[in-house]
């Protein structure tokens, strides 16, 4: 069987730092020859906490997940206020995009989950515009058009309960505003807390808020960059999961680097969802631990 | 009028070096107002050759454009032995892509061209397996199939001629290899010479030829890369237009390195073709010039 | 004679763009004979202004630097407005360095002086504490040091006067703050306005001020940075030569943040130096056209 | 304590994979009440080949590093086939500097090590030209003026004895080949097998061999590198530890790349080392496992 596609199951844990955790996990997953392909532990100095995240080979386990998650449940009890996750990449993760009329996060994600890159299904998008409907469609996933009135704060509320409909029944994994341009309201924020992944378009936190490449335009930088973060209600704010930036120069406008800078959106978007789906991203405070 | 999308002729010229070149041409440019957006120039010490670029408004000129041909063949004459070129940025660059099963390289470049990011139009796309079609089609795309039989080189020499045939029928600015998988014969590597870009999955000249990501992997190099180059009859030596690479570590298998080298095709190859298109790329003997 | 330590003469000018000014200065250098090796032009369509820099061999030209001095103010004065430098790569430019006890940059400065990789005469090196002076002076630099009190005013004002009296006297080109961790006056950033050089460790305009890289810990980004400014009245705030960027992840401590930028601190402010030491740098507003 | 400079002890093991490693080394260690602060474990699916890297606090073990060593022995004797080592970071790691007249990689480690960033002892370096014997006594490290004749087989025999007189007296942790320009015999390669890093001016395996750079910049490359390696009979084939690269452009000759190059050697040769005397580095093969 090819590794690369085999079954297996992700664990993750975090809790206060001991003596000895490692062992009892490593111990109790050895017992009934679970073979780890992938293990990362990480110990905060700072805050005294501690994580990890283990990928077994589900064949090499006599029981199935629902009895491994009841196996690890009792484990993570005698570590005390450990927070766990037990998943199965025989089940792939679902998603909800949020769009806009910016394509370019789109038309880069579509392509990954075409081409079985990105393991994923693609359960909805909802645009507030209907101009990305097509190339949604053509790609077999449902698209949903909710308008978004201007100055009109209760016909913005009534389209956001639409967006919550439509991503509440599509049940995700996460949420993802591809380049959204609208500010999800705290309740959902909250509602969808960890699972709401967005695209910046600055290297935070420099040019938090609207036009950030015209603000790095006017500062003169020397490279533009673009965050994936975990939305909270502070604007900007959330958890960092990956950044990167591309060298711009003079000879760059603003327009170019709108242009430019699409790019390392699009890279950014694909390997902070990616490293989401597949459990690498573990959040404490407002810090991301993300195991690669 | 946005500066970004106003119509600009494009000069290119490459000549033997002596003094006063720029000072002829800038004076010719001068001479009837042309207002020149952006200007490369490059004096090779080593050929001794001069290379130039040099962007003018359009509305800035009191001719069109086969004038500007006319006025510019007579300095070109003046200078000896020059190879110059006059576009039409009003005039959208045609491409032909040929691709195979990997998908990656062209839902990026039809992403692409559907956002208006790479100004180019999509004259047929060519593919030796009939699974891309459908997505090629939904892009308002022609797709042709042209099969290649295996250990058969009539019947290979067949394909090639209808691959030819649909080319020609393009009359493309770029033929690009977007992981075409198939090696080009020498009349047509000699026939399309400076216009077909190949992406190349390795850093080269490093790992030429086939499989270069499980060449990567067994040598242990720490970064693997991607290269956009000329294709001439000598495989994957051609001249180099941009590379780049990203890190790998001991814990990429080969099949990760395939997965994670897709970003950087991606990439190399859009910006290849992007500066093609812009006629930023000027070649002389096995190398380029890339004027930024 | 080899071309990289041949004597050249760099011009730089910024003006007010208009139609002609390459024309006019490449027809005024061709007209004597005028040997161009390397032309850079730049013009902002934002605020109207042109900028170029060109080097030309000293032994191309049938007068001196003077009568070319004399020569190209008459073309910038032509052209109104025009700020422009005419400076000979025979003549050294002279640096003085301003440290602390961090002594990363230092090291690598003194380094690439001696090598001859860095083109500069160090004339003197300033430390407020002494621990440097003996790998300064094995270098045979002067050291000069002047101790700046703590909670005393008139001290520390002392100190400074001390300090520019050193500078002033080593008369530099560039003035150097190599991890100098004292706030220049605003005085002495006037008297020596365009020419002052600071390293900031972050990638502005994050993390302005005091303890940057703790700054960017507590925030969880995932790339950390350093940036080469000039130094104006305006603390962090002025306009930036050059930046980049390491990659960081949870497992980096703030101390491990401090170890690992200096490796980005030590290139971006040998990369700034190099640049303005080379008249690559020209100023306007509060940004860099920067020729490579 | 600092917990950076806290002194613990550092386990590597590497032996054929199999279930329960990971639970054996960490109930060894948690019976005592070792402290993990850094765990790194590797398995490699096509060698079936296990690897693992561990630091403990030495004062959260009962016992000094003598006793660890017996007792992880005899670990290691149940595994079967291991290879492993536990070393002390109180006890500084002793390096020997080989190098000839290229003094970028000198002056970049006197001023790592001077600064307390590379946390080695040097022990001596020794050089075929004395042009860098004032530098290095200024450091306070013994040099060894050892001239190599050339045309002189027995010469030179005779040199790399000397060589290796001098090395072994200073019994040290790791010999770099600090862009020392001379092959090192095959029964040194093997004498010193592990211990010896070079670094290879090039992106290997491009470049293999003398004037990298010039044959860079005949094939055009867009990216050049630097590769810092376990120095084996092969020439400039042995296990790599780390490679990074630069972008250069139609406008870098060969002495620019010469010249821009030595910053990516520096870092790169920097980086190899680090990782080398921090036990990092696992050989296995002609790869390396890098624990970051």
């Amino acid at each position: 069987m090819d590794p690369a596609t085999e079954r297996r199951y992700v664990l993750t844990l975090s809790c206060p730092d001991t003596t000895g955790i490692v062992a009892r996990i490593s111990a109790f997953l050895a017992a009934d020859g679970g073979w780890i392909t992938e293990a990362g532990y990480h110990s905060d100095p700072q805050t005294g906490w501690f994580f990890t995240r283990q990928v077994v080979r589900a064949a090499s386990l006599p029981y199935d997940v629902a009895e491994l998650r009841r196996r690890f449940a009792a484990i993570a009890d005698e570590l005390g206020g450990a927070t766990w996750t037990v998943t199965d990449t025989g089940v792939p993760k679902r998603v909800v995009l949020l769009v806009s009329r910016e394509a370019h996060c789109l038309h880069d994600l579509l392509g990954r989950v075409a081409t079985g890159e990105l393991p994923v299904r693609l359960a909805a998008v909802v645009g507030n515009h209907d101009d990305l409907g097509d190339i949604v469609r053509a790609h077999g996933v449902p698209f949903h058009h909710v308008p978004f009135p201007t100055g009109d704060p209760a016909g913005k509320a009534a389209a956001f309960q639409r967006v919550a409909d439509v991503v509440d029944a599509g049940n995700p994994d996460a949420v993802v505003l591809a380049r959204f341009m609208q500010i999800l309201p705290p309740e959902l924020c909250l509602r969808w807390a960890g699972r709401v992944l967005n695209i910046h378009h600055s290297f935070l936190p420099s040019f938090v808020g609207a036009r950030p490449y015209h603000q790095a335009y006017a500062r003169g930088v020397k490279l533009i960059g673009a965050t994936c973060h975990y939305v909270t209600p502070d604007l900007d704010a959330g958890p960092i999961v990956e950044q990167d930036v591309i060298r711009v120069d003079h000879g760059d406008t603003a327009a170019d680097m709108v242009r430019r800078g699409r790019d390392i959106e699009r890279l950014v978007l694909a390997r902070g969802l990616r490293w989401h789906v597949e459990d690498r991203v573990l959040v404490h405070g407002n810090k991301t631990v993300v195991f690669h």
